[in-house]
């Protein structure tokens, strides 16, 4: 903040319910033109906490806010407005924060340290489920070494990755912990295995959407019993073909960055639309959503959403996506619910990302950073 | 503990050999309903120490106990009733506990430095003996990566590994210090190489059960001299070929894991069960027996059962099992006693695995963690 | 400096301007044959500060010079008489200088402070840009590995590798974020692929020189419409293929190490001279070149040279220019204008060798080295 | 020492040159038999400092020797007399050593760093030299890989790796920073590629002893015009192949083992007798021979030998001869000469051997810690 001056914007709180016009209007285009540093205490003036804005804003470079972020804050359309923000402890009781009626949750430490369970003494590989990994296509090899490395390095017992065959190689020196079952295509998948064997199934790091992968896609969706986890060019092969939706088993996880959250969703008109559009889909076909972003957002069928509160800016780089469909996929093998898997999931992903940064930059961070640091992810919310 | 009260149950010690009845059972049930934290001194009150219990058994979440844990609690039956424990040195003489007449061992770090050889100065690679490593098929090159890696980081000065031809590169890559000799099949095992040159052998790891490498297995077995170490899938194929057993080199060491032990031994009634047929299996055949789990219990011919102290749940993970075979064909290659190698492996192989712990999780702990952590534990045992 | 006694050479300052003779210049040969340490003051008498010495020169050990390194220190003509050199800080306003007319300028951290872009909150894959690397063929995989993962580590949204056909296994094990892009040859470069997806694009890390790979490089100059990183066997084309040159887009970044150099711009008679050349190749076809070597030296179109104050002599090492290449493309992927890519990536570069020191020295330092040491380069010019 | 008693054996000290008889030999044996420990002072009485000990000798459990180990410490033969033993500095003046006629040498720190090149300023990639390595087999790449890491870890410029065409994959995963010239035989060497773009060639690290690969190696004999470094199955051919000695390029180094030397030299009756093969073997061929054991032992045309002080058992492992091979060609590269080549790169590869049990113990240790404390090495070194 190199400004002539430090202008304290204290004018409307979060409890505003209309645009601002008039003098109030007037002063904020004044604090906006004036080059100072604005920091604005609770939310920036003109800005609602829970809906779209429709007058002018006070552009402020930090936000003080209080006991909780403003949903308005987790949103891309506003952060010209909000800065860096700050939450302050106001010391409202917990009783009286649960009992504040909101479908719109912030996840923090303690909320994923509840649902992370501790492994038991005399448990062994077949208590941690055995999942399956259908990943990979030439070419696009390195996205299923991404998922399967990631899937280990989140507790599960077995793991066996689905490939084409030409990926045998990589996946074996570079994956030694899994086994690997191979596809009758060389350079992309095409049959659906046996699903008999296992706990828990993810599909879409680097599949491509080759037409026998999207038929062998399909018959996975159409086979499974139990929910999946869906990514990447998963997602974009849902896009192409709605028929499949209805047939996608309930409580599966759907992992799409905006750009496949629009191909699944259609265009969205503001950022409050777009939780609207989420909402929507997870309901209508009993999914979990995890609309991958600065704050990740979860949506379940309940029409609840869950905002994630770890990761950086670093993470958007090629094959962080690859690594959190792993992690789900661990998690799901384990037996956590979906939204649980989800929630913690995507917690552990973005700490691991945020414990990266001691040895990397956020330029220089790479996916392969972020699954080295699960270990200490894990530590950190082990009770 | 987050309980209303603690209970101290002090009633019945270790000494006591038959059921909780009358006014002491209902006491039991009474605590067990009580929703309080229990702590139980020297066994938890109804439980024996070295037979099944009958009647009703406290549930502690707590024992402290006197000068060795109870046979009981290193038996997965019996988890639920005693928590965590801790052991409590009384001041017994040593002379007295060695005094001690009985075939139940509990390994601790004294014992395996008892084991433990230190190298010569003027030693030289073939002071360490040559291992010879029969492992891996298509889809399962990684155990053999994880095995040979393993076997190179216990000490052994040169190490062979037999493989089906088409993994030679993920071989060489992934294990450098590793010579390779290829098999006449590309995708699984099915020639038994030349053994003179060996000083130890391994075979399982990833092998499968393709009928040709069965009867690689069977060759091996009856043309082997020397005491043999046989995991995973070597133990499948000895499960299904009863005639195999008579062969078995005198002092060769099988590595179960409790579902590979019920296909050799059949299933049991209960722990002690499970114990005996192990002994029987142990004696009857001459070799030692290492069933794998939360405290690994190695049996010999003379009847005794050798229980380990190291390790953590992070290990019930995929290729964790390899690594161990890898570790114990490289103790026998350097000239220790099946038993002590035995011994001294599943100490180092626990050890190396709560040594990552430092680093690790025990969610995110891999096979390959393990391997990387065997220095520090052979360093732990060094005198 | 183990000698008999100290001379302190303080005769003549940088403001000489002819060479010396009579006295002076005996007193200098007689120090020089002296055998004792000496110790110049702002420059070595006789050294002119920014033309060709043409009498004797005083061979100092050490140089303590005012406020700016002399533009003979950093030219390797004159290495012998300056010895190791410290600049120190007379307190010169920075206004002064910045007022003092130059095209010289010599890069310090604070320079590239000002040059780098720190990551928005609500950034994206997207937003970081899509790379493509063309690189490597048979015998020549490394170089495309090193500059593949240097450019991961430099900050780019995602990364495509269009490699030979061979070299798919190499690639994608080595380097698992990247994805690849197939040639029809197996061996070597043959095709330009589509560049339309692509924010950025290096060539010629171990690409060879083969007919069709030349023509592939012809193709991509003469198709490319934003500036292309050109390294390696690219430039070796380039020499070559005289009429290329018109074609090469505006702002494209040439980095030749002195032997490519001398290829592309002819022979030099001493280090002025070949800056010439170097300025003048610069402004004729609007390129930025990157001279590589211990001061590497910048020039752009408007006859402006950057010299580098990072680096040391264990980055003459195999590769370490192929990582260069990729942290170039890397920064350009993110929308640095060419002259700020090649400023900010350079010193990142020898930064990172620099840091690398910590745990290898001048003698053990590989390529791979500065890579790893790329995160904790950029965490120090980070804001 | 867990004893009854100490003894001090200061009977005789190294000046002694007769076997002990009468009542010192009855004294000797006594002590031998007493079970205490027994402290020699200058050297165990009985045994020579540098010739063949043919009576009775007291056998020490710790030696401290005045200025400089005896001979006989360094020697094999000789360990079950010696003990620990330590160099007691008594004072004697620089001077006085080297005035001391011996062609005997024991190599410490300040020996290497007398030989140690610190690299210019203003060096590149072609100031530290272009090694060529010839190695590896099917089945034995594992050895080109080490070597290959270890000469790039050495301070070379460039390294090209000539290898069997199906290693391709394998060296260029492995060791990227290396170019491949490939063999026309895909299992095994058959051709001796153009030598001269190369100022180091190495040859031995598993390649096998085919025909072709004999043949191979004979026409690189005869060709090189400057000194090889031959190992492993280099020296193998060579002991097959005695027309090729003369061949010899003068100032060549070669490796061998004992069991290698011995088929070079044929059998030794003693320790000193090994010594006197391996000094007229030198001689007679103009050759550096390293003999390598718990002391390698370096010898020169002149009839000098220079023990090595670093190292330790652990270096007794697969592939440590590899990386030996590899650090001296990297140093032949920069411009040593053989002896000091020799010299340094046996003290280095030992001392990086030692570092690496900061982290792992004797019995973990495998060739790559070697290689990765290479660094480490070199900075202890540095001036």
């Amino acid at each position: 903040m190199d400004a002539k001056a430090i202008i304290i914007d204290a004018l409307f709180g979060s409890g505003l319910n209309r645009p601002l016009s008039g003098l109030p209007a007037l002063v904020t285009e004044h604090i906006n033109a004036s080059g100072n540093a604005v920091i604005s205490v609770d939310i920036p003036s003109g800005l609602f906490a829970e809906k779209p804005a429709t007058g002018p804003v006070v552009r402020a470079h930090r936000v003080y806010t209080f006991q909780f972020p403003k949903l308005a804050f987790l949103l891309p359309d506003y952060a010209e407005f909000t800065g860096r923000w700050t939450v302050i402890d106001i010391g409202l009781l917990p009783q009286a924060i649960l009992a504040a009626e909101t479908d719109h949750f912030y996840t923090m430490k303690a909320d994923v340290e509840h649902i992370f369970h501790s492994r038991a003494t005399f448990s062994h590989k077949g208590s941690f489920g055995h999942a399956l990994l259908l990943a990979g296509s030439e070419g696009k090899a390195g996205a299923a070494v991404l998922a399967g490395r990631a899937a280990l390095r989140s507790g599960l017992g077995l793991l066996t990755m689905h490939i084409p065959a030409s990926l045998l190689e990589i996946i074996q020196t570079a994956v030694p912990e899994a086994m690997c079952s191979l596809d009758a295509q060389a350079r992309f998948l095409s049959l659906c295995p046996d699903l008999k064997p296992f706990s828990a199934i993810g599909i879409g790091p680097g599949i491509g959407q080759a037409s026998e992968t999207a038929a062998c896609f399909s018959r996975l969706i159409q086979t499974a019993k139990e929910p999946l986890v869906i990514d990447a060019d998963g997602l974009n092969i849902l896009a192409t073909e709605q028929t499949l939706w209805a047939h996608l088993p309930k409580g599966s996880i759907l992992t799409p960055h905006p750009g496949e959250f629009r191909r699944l969703a259609g265009q969205w008109s503001n950022d409050y639309h777009k939780i609207e559009l989420q909402k929507a889909l997870s309901k209508k076909f009993g999914i979990i959503l995890v609309l991958k972003g600065a704050y990740t957002c979860i949506s379940d069928p309940d029409g609840r959403l869950f905002f994630n509160s770890t990761g950086n800016s670093g993470m958007a780089t090629a094959g962080s996506g690859d690594t959190l469909t792993g992690i789900l996929t661990g998690l799901m093998a384990q037996g956590y619910a979906s939204l649980d898997a989800a929630i913690l999931g995507v917690y552990l992903h973005g700490l691991a990302g945020d414990l990266a940064l001691k040895d990397q930059s956020e330029s220089s961070m790479i996916a392969s950073d972020i699954i080295e640091h699960l270990g200490q992810a894990f530590k950190q919310i082990e009770k």
